[in-house]
């Protein structure tokens, strides 16, 4: 095949267009806005949702193109979105040059993969290279996650996926031996067990750098609750500094590129409010790996509506992490817990962190069940490090609650993180009453997290439902079995009315 | 469960905002652009890409929300996408109401499809009337689709989703017997029949009222093609007139509202490059059933680089769709066809067209290829209605070719569309030469379908690629294998680059 016209020659050089900033949020999409008769457009042959490159300032990124028929944008200009902005890091008016984007030979894997034939190690490395350089639509990773689950990764497979996770970001490394981590396979409203597990672990001298992720589909993750308490948006250098100093952090992993490739995933599996295996176990490893950790202890929560149903599954899970795991040198322990109902009284960001703040404080009324459950994981790190004998970690990390010198280890570490903040309350707040007296038999995990999604949570960090009973508790008719807590009036009236349609949130036997 | 406050109650009455129409082309996707800081934003809790229901000129629809911090927008602003505008049918400045969209129920069985279970038909309707209502987001399209696919639909799910497809729509019915219909499984470049088998079959006096779609992920469908030659997107009380008139039509199917979700699905098919087997299967009877036919004779092209590979993959999918057609008391014929090339010369809508125009008037270099397969498929619908007995349908079929008689109806079919049209040309072609003298052993359906996209095929009607040699043709050094045709220089330049790193598009052994 020998075209007499080189291609070279062929490309018309249509002068750039000028990039305006339109201040249009996205989340994370880069959106470009052109004129559909402008003369880029014309020349190239755009037409709207067409995947574009910019190239602007030395940089180049990937973009959707929309296009506008109207007077409000000009002919030379091309509106960014604040995120497609900050990638390309322009001025305003500066020289921008857009054509369609080269078609992504990755998404001849992802094709394959729709289509029920497994993929190479080579063939997820480009896929996740593609993700983190933002050159995926909203539909390709859709289909990337969904494809994935329908026929659930192999082993092989999310080692490849959770290798091309790691090599995709940044990698931590520390000086000595036995860095611990921790994980808790999410599910359960309010199992906010890691600020204490750190405070503990790092007060008895162990290094436990942890880093940990906004909600996926639940109502508050580790870093929306920490980030109530201090600080969690830290870079790589503030980090090691926090750690050099204490022993450990408590930060959002996203903020340093660890496992960058995940936080894209995320956003789009909060979408769909799933969280599958293989994808689970590749975003949970990554981090650890990438985190510089050798030792993690991974907390799975059973029960009938926890993520994990079943012992047998919670079992199964734990021997796919641990097997994965190996296949990086890096030592789990799964501890399998109660999942029957909400850890600690809060679920949301500000709630749940008053829980940690009562157990690390010792308060009177301390929700007991988060406090001994922090104990099982930090007990269980505790043995890792050789501080206790196996069995015995857990009445160590007790001590270290008891005597204060978790709840100084934390406050040194929030200051260390930027400075220990008070959490937000809300405007709004409505107890839910029971609907008649008896004992309560059944709490609905999901729809009680659902429930705290609609009133705010996580977006907004001081909604959420603050639970007033636990199984097994006797209550008169009316008295409150949680109280809805909401920013907005619009988001309170959300959840009441979910509340309303679903009596079985918690059931109550005469 | 009793609130003590009702949920109506607790719903604030924010005054409404007033639509802007942006001018905003985004393909389907409705969205509607708001200030961050404006005061619905603050009171329902709304955050960019929340998915929002707008009320307004008493219709409702669904959109997503972008979010803006600049002042090209004012706070008491909804600026809408034309997807929007045109349906929420309003005037400029009228009020609209913007809430958080409510959860939608059948999200829950996209879920369950991704973690690998199987869907109920009550299931897929709700899915089918979710998504003909526009209420998924592009992320909720891909994953049904893609989620349909790695674990594929088995024939209950395929029947399920066929019904639903075909109740969300309008559905015709004609007077008397039997109503014939064709459909090709794509892949195959070129394969433009329909138009001939239509004129043939209702020059015989049969029903055919022939309904198809644009292209998926092949440079042209037979309603880009046809759009060429006449108006396509009729109406349904325009079809209707144009098939009492001359016994059938050949016309865009999403004109007329059969099987709308097909359209939707189609879009995101399109994105993804892919097609699968129930979903296929799905389109294509919906479509059959929707538009009242009785009797399809179904066209499955085999070959290495065609959609379908072996004969052994045709005929199941044969078998497939003849075993869910029957649960809807429609007959097929399935013809297995020679698929190792493209058929006729033109690839692209208006090369494709230019081919069919050369078979119905008796053109001396008419590619024969096509006129026999037009015939074939032709045959076996006269076959169907009683014109002829088995096996002698396609020599009845080539006497209304040879006579003028095809050729006169379709004339009068396009009259009754709206007139007859001259197919445009290209700005720019370009010869591809022969590296090297020989005999041509393979040509690459796939690429060469992919160089008459490159080139704007089916957007730019008049690009594609021109085919100059077939199989077992002897060619010299530099002579021309293929011509290709494009609108803008950029899409020229475009495809050339593609075919200079594509030396396999044509092999050619010395």
């Amino acid at each position: 095949m020998s075209p007499s016209l080189e291609p070279a020659d062929a490309i018309p050089q249509a002068p750039p267009l000028k990039v305006r900033r339109l201040g249009l949020v996205t989340q994370h999409e880069a959106i470009v806005v052109m004129r559909t008769d402008c003369h880029v457009c014309r020349a190239e042959g755009l037409t709207a949702r067409a995947q574009v490159t910019l190239s602007a300032n030395g940089r180049e990124a990937y973009a959707t193109l929309y296009q506008v028929d109207a007077d409000w944008l000009g002919h030379d200009e091309a509106g960014l979105s604040e995120s497609l902005w900050s990638l390309l890091g322009v001025e305003e008016g500066a020289a921008v040059t857009v054509r369609h984007a080269p078609a992504l030979e990755s998404l001849s894997s992802i094709r394959r993969r729709i289509y029920g034939q497994r993929l190479s190690a080579e063939a997820f490395q480009e896929i996740v290279t593609d993700v983190v350089a933002g050159r995926y639509t909203d539909i390709h990773l859709a289909a990337f996650l969904t494809a994935s689950s329908a026929l659930p990764l192999d082993h092989d497979e999310t080692v490849a996926l959770t290798r091309a996770m790691v090599d995709a970001g940044e990698r931590l490394t520390w000086p000595g031996g036995i860095v611990v981590d921790k994980h808790s396979v999410g599910g359960l409203p309010g199992n906010r067990t890691t600020p204490i597990v750190v405070a503990i672990v790092t007060a008895f001298g162990l290094t436990m750098p942890k880093t940990s992720s906004r909600a996926i589909t639940s109502p508050a993750g580790t870093a929306d609750t920490m980030e109530t308490l201090a600080p969690v948006d830290l870079d790589l250098p503030a980090i090691r500094r926090v750690v050099e100093r204490e022993g450990g952090c408590i930060v959002w992993g996203g903020a340093v590129k660890l496992s960058p490739a995940d936080d894209v995933f995320i956003r789009v599996e909060r979408v769909l409010d799933v969280d599958t295996e293989g994808q689970l176990v590749a975003s949970v490893l990554s981090k650890k790996i990438a985190a510089g950790s050798t030792h993690v202890v991974l907390d799975i929560p059973v029960g009938p509506t926890a993520k994990v149903r079943s012992e047998a599954a919670g079992l199964r899970l734990a021997e796919t992490l641990g097997r994965v795991a190996k296949a990086f040198g890096l030592t789990t322990q799964s501890l399998i817990s109660d999942g029957s109902q909400p850890v600690g009284r809060g679920i949301g960001p500000a709630l749940e962190a008053l829980d940690v703040l009562a157990v690390l404080q010792g308060a009177a009324d301390a929700p007991r069940d988060l406090r001994a459950h922090a104990c099982v994981l930090a007990g269980a790190a505790l043995e890792f490090g050789g501080l206790a004998k196996p069995g015995e970690g857990a009445a160590l990390a007790a001590q270290a609650l008891d005597d204060g010198r978790a709840w100084t280890k934390f406050q040194a570490i929030c200051e260390a993180q930027g400075g220990l903040r008070t959490p937000p309350s809300a405007a709004q707040t409505q107890p839910l009453g029971a609907q008649r007296g008896g004992r309560v038999v059944h709490i609905n995990n999901r729809k009680v997290a659902r429930l705290a999604k609609l009133a705010g949570a996580p977006e907004a960090k001081a909604a959420g439902v603050a639970m007033t009973v636990r199984l097994g508790d006797e209550v008169a008719a009316g008295q409150p079995l949680m109280i809805v807590h909401a920013q907005s009036p619009g988001e309170l009236a959300y959840a009441l009315d979910y509340a309303a349609r679903n009596a079985d949130l918690v059931e109550i036997e005469p």
